[in-house]
């Protein structure tokens, strides 16, 4: 039970250096590389307008999160022409799930269905509602394909549920299976120990603080993925907004390192 | 605060005249009407499968339980199919959805994507775990179609997250949405007010104790609806072992009643 000083000064990479899950690596290499910790959700019903965020949007995230399962018009040939774009752009796919069940109905949804999650997005997440043998289930079906998890230890909602020992289950259950489960949904930064700096903190919401002219940007989270919604897919000019959120992320991260 | 001493004695109808779900109330009625609180999970992966499964079976229960999310060849029109059948048999489809995510998503899968629950589905469940206000959007959706929603306050397995706090947060939505929420998935009785009586408690993976010649057999759970699942579906009798885990529930439920 060590503390981690280093942790906020060691980058993305230092940190992929140390993770035990092939996606969770990839991903902090990824960042570094492209210089982007912005993640994209992209909540739209209709399978075109989704392609076209991914394509005006790709250049500047690291992650497109989605939810296939409120498109309408969902087809079978829809995830490999999502694939494309991701390859392209050099970004990962987060079909945001949010696993609920025990694990022999996990394994199933992850794997099959006409959605075959596991099959064209890098990243998933589960709830640890089940315990961690749901999150055993998963990794049979997602560590083959390289794969990775993150654990939904916090909610943003007001009257979210989740409590302290939420938070306790997930960082052991991501503890025991570190090669596949990468990170967390949280609000705040919870795996805290020596052993955990290559754990990815992913928060939902992130808004860019405008004070007067646009300076003045910043967030309270420069270590985590930052995600960002309407800000960007509904604006006139979503290249430039994802832009504009990646640099303030991307300088929030800088400031952190010891260079 | 008052404890429910009548609750034991009160018939399926008794408790269907109290429910403020029009949902709760039909199942409560069909329950008596019917002579079954079986409920059938058929957790298999083939449309046809689950369609034949439903013919079989469908005269001795009051709900099948589906995950249409792992039928690997779901069709837009599956759904039709299978309301046909259950409204020939007389029992209500409940698809064991899980929603676990914010009220605006959750509002999308439930009433979108290729699936669209709530256009054939008369029950759903929902964790509590993004608070009340989730169950506020499901509600949005479905009480206008007159379905009903479960809230699950506790899971079957040995590692479960579930704690005292989510049966009370479960307790505390259901009550606020009684006009929607008309029972729970769990383990034990949790509704013990006077207030509470129309509430279902549905338990899983119930099992008939075999004893010598099949005598014997008991539940513990005499006011529950009871859930089988593999001692039918794998059986090469589904429709006699259903009858036998049918009277065997019947049996139970009619030795509570004073009369």
């Amino acid at each position: 039970s060590t503390p981690a000083p280093a942790a906020a000064s060691l980058s993305y990479t230092e940190r992929a250096a140390k993770s035990k899950s092939e996606l969770g690596a990839k991903l902090l290499r990824l960042m570094d590389e492209k210089k982007t910790n912005l993640a994209l959700a992209a909540d739209v019903l209709r399978s075109e307008e989704l392609l076209r965020i991914a394509e005006e949007v790709g250049p500047e995230i690291c992650i497109l999160k989605t939810h296939v399962d409120i498109l309408e018009d969902y087809e079978p040939g829809f995830p490999d022409r999502l694939r494309e774009i991701a390859d392209r752009h050099n970004f990962l796919i987060f079909e945001d799930r949010k696993f609920a069940d025990i694990g022999n109905t996990v394994k199933h949804q992850y794997s099959g269905g006409v959605h075959r999650i596991a099959k064209w997005s890098d990243i998933t997440n589960s709830h640890i509602v089940s315990g961690a043998s749901s999150v055993a289930s998963l990794k049979e079906v997602g560590k083959p394909l390289g794969r990775g998890l993150l654990l939904i230890a916090q909610m943003s909602t007001a009257d979210a549920n989740t409590s302290a020992q939420t938070v306790e289950n997930s960082l052991k259950a991501a503890r025991e299976h570190a090669d596949f489960v990468f990170g967390f949904i949280c609000q705040e930064k919870i795996a805290k120990e020596a052993d955990d700096v290559a754990f990815v903190h992913m928060t939902p919401g992130v808004h860019l603080q405008r004070e007067g002219d646009n300076q003045g940007q910043h967030y309270n989270t420069p270590q985590h993925v930052i995600t960002q919604k309407k800000g960007i897919t509904e604006s006139n000019d979503r290249r430039g907004e994802a832009k504009r959120y990646r640099e303030a992320g991307w300088s929030a991260y800088q400031s952190t390192l010891n260079h």
